[in-house]
């Protein structure tokens, strides 16, 4: 507490990330890293972009990168909008598309950064309570607000809603943003992209730190309507001119270029999952169908935070979160099969 | 304009760079980047860095950055944030620091992404005129105030303001938080840090992306009392708990270790700066003392922005601002030796 700081800040509840732990010897399945490392041409094109240029500012636009996503995704520079990370995509959303007298509209259980971006920017928001098999139900978003957002898959859940859910809520809610944050989509499910050209007010945010192996990188990407992607780029150039240095851009670019990796890396994330829901379920864990790159599960006859902690003295850390509804799971990032192995071996030395 | 947008995006007027061209062999001397590379341990530091590790987010808290600065400063690591270049920094602050009742103070002629920010986060504002020759005069600042910022050496006169100065002002302000905006402050300037263990309201702003030639790596620190700090790590933490990837910590790092490499090549910029003003002076230019790596000119017979278009024409970019007081001045970033002289060699083709 200070009396310099704006009063603001003394209204904030930062987020918390998970831990970046110093031990090298963990098993690290509790921030849902992709197993695999980057696309080796992304070394490639860093070690490229290495001398005297890092002297000169990056292109504030990130023209290269905006370039290639349009191509990728069969849109427009100019409905591409490229970040520091979807963290900060998602704040700047946040600030330019959620600042209004309605209520913002998120599930009661997802990413735990949103209510912080409201505290932020001030915005006013109701939570949806998710069925309780977690499942996200459309229907119960038709209400006055100024905005909805949800992950999908959504976290920690890892549950899939249908793009033809997505469609029936666009349909329903002309009047606001719609916010589909894909940060998991590439782990099976199905992108709502294809959705921009017909829908004005739907943004898709995307992250090359889950299926493109990048989270060191931070690269977020906000896909929509040519004027969604403006208001985001004047609040981004009211903010910082260059939020992507010049390594990030040629990083994404060259991640963007291997396609064949990111299929081959994000199917083994598949199969692991689902081998590790089958060795789970054996083991006696109730384990939600996911579409992510991670698990949520409980377990009947063990304590969740329990778990955690005791699996942590076994050298393996999870995520738990310390929430109404969701307090007795566990989100376990997919990890390589070695791995998984691993954490499946201190589990039976735990349970 | 959209109606999803929220309504201070329609009140914003973005920032606008100095332009990033896109052809090559033009002399480039519009943006103040430092005319000699990094450090060649930057580069060092960046490939051990590279390959599966980028999977993985980067730290957080930037520790390593931090102890670093620390060090280097004579500082502990909870006086130090790191951010994604100086201007996330600077925005950061007037979020955090300069939300109040009373009106922002700083030059009326000076970096002219403060008032952008003001916009940003609904700041009112008032300039403070510099004397007739862009002196800063600290006795004007004596007036409510929610807070003063101003760069030391000034932006774009280069004027440096006396460490005398600047604690005459801290001693005379202590009700709201004075910011010293050292982007060039290592070209021949003494830097506020020493102050910082006398003043709670100070707080120091520095950049990597001049003196240590790493713009296209956007690092940014404020240095300053650990309130003041901890103010400005919530609203990080509110906004992307990681905003500095893993390269540019090590870069970071790695140009504070190379202390001989940083004091050669700024010793190199102020001895080209010497002898461009004369080079200026003989050519008919008004040049204003300068302590930062650029002049300030002017020439009596020549229009500026006429100037600086034909100065275009001849494969040369200098910076005009359209803007009262300076609109017949040109900043000039000063170049090698060789690039100086080719700016000169156009000129004598201009004028």
């Amino acid at each position: 507490m200070s009396r310099f700081w704006s009063p603001v800040v003394h209204r904030l509840s930062p987020y918390t990330p998970g831990e970046q732990p110093k031990r090298e010897n963990l098993v690290k399945l509790n921030t849902n890293e992709n197993p695999y490392g980057p696309s080796p041409r992304v070394a490639e094109a860093i070690r490229g972009e290495l001398g005297d240029g890092l002297r000169l500012y990056p292109d504030p636009a990130a023209s290269l990168l905006r370039q290639a996503a349009a191509d990728y995704y069969g849109l427009k520079p100019q409905q591409v909008f490229a970040g520091n990370g979807s963290d900060e995509v998602l704040a700047h959303t946040f600030c330019a598309l959620f600042q209004h007298d309605r209520p913002l509209l998120f599930p009661d259980i997802t990413y735990s950064f949103y209510p912080v971006y409201c505290r932020l920017y001030g915005i006013d928001y109701e939570t949806v309570a998710l069925a309780w098999d977690f499942d996200l139900l459309v229907d119960d978003y038709r209400r006055p607000n100024g905005g909805i957002i949800f992950p999908n898959p959504n976290a920690p859940t890892g549950r899939l809603l249908s793009l033809d859910d997505i469609e029936r809520l666009l349909r329903s809610n002309t009047e606001s943003v719609v916010v589909v944050d894909e940060a998991y989509i590439d782990f099976g499910g199905e992108s709502a992209v294809s959705l921009i050209d017909r829908y004005p007010n739907l943004l898709v945010i995307q992250t090359f730190s889950k299926s493109r192996a990048l989270a060191g990188m931070r690269i977020g990407l906000a896909l929509g309507d040519e004027q969604l992607i403006d208001g985001l780029e004047r609040v981004k150039d009211s903010f910082n001119s260059y939020p992507m240095d010049r390594l990030a851009i040629v990083a994404a670019v060259a991640a963007l270029e291997d396609e064949a990796y990111f299929r081959e890396t994000c199917q083994r994330v598949i199969d692991s999952r689902q081998q590790l829901a089958t060795d789970l379920r054996n083991l006696g864990f109730e384990v939600l169908p996911s579409f992510a790159n991670f698990l949520f599960v409980r377990h009947s006859e063990h304590d969740a935070a329990e778990l955690a902690a005791a699996l942590r003295e076994h050298g393996v850390i999870v995520r738990h979160f310390n929430q109404p509804r969701v307090d007795q799971h566990l989100r376990i990032t997919v990890g390589t099969p070695e791995e998984n192995r691993e954490f499946l071996k201190a589990l039976g030395q735990v349970l």
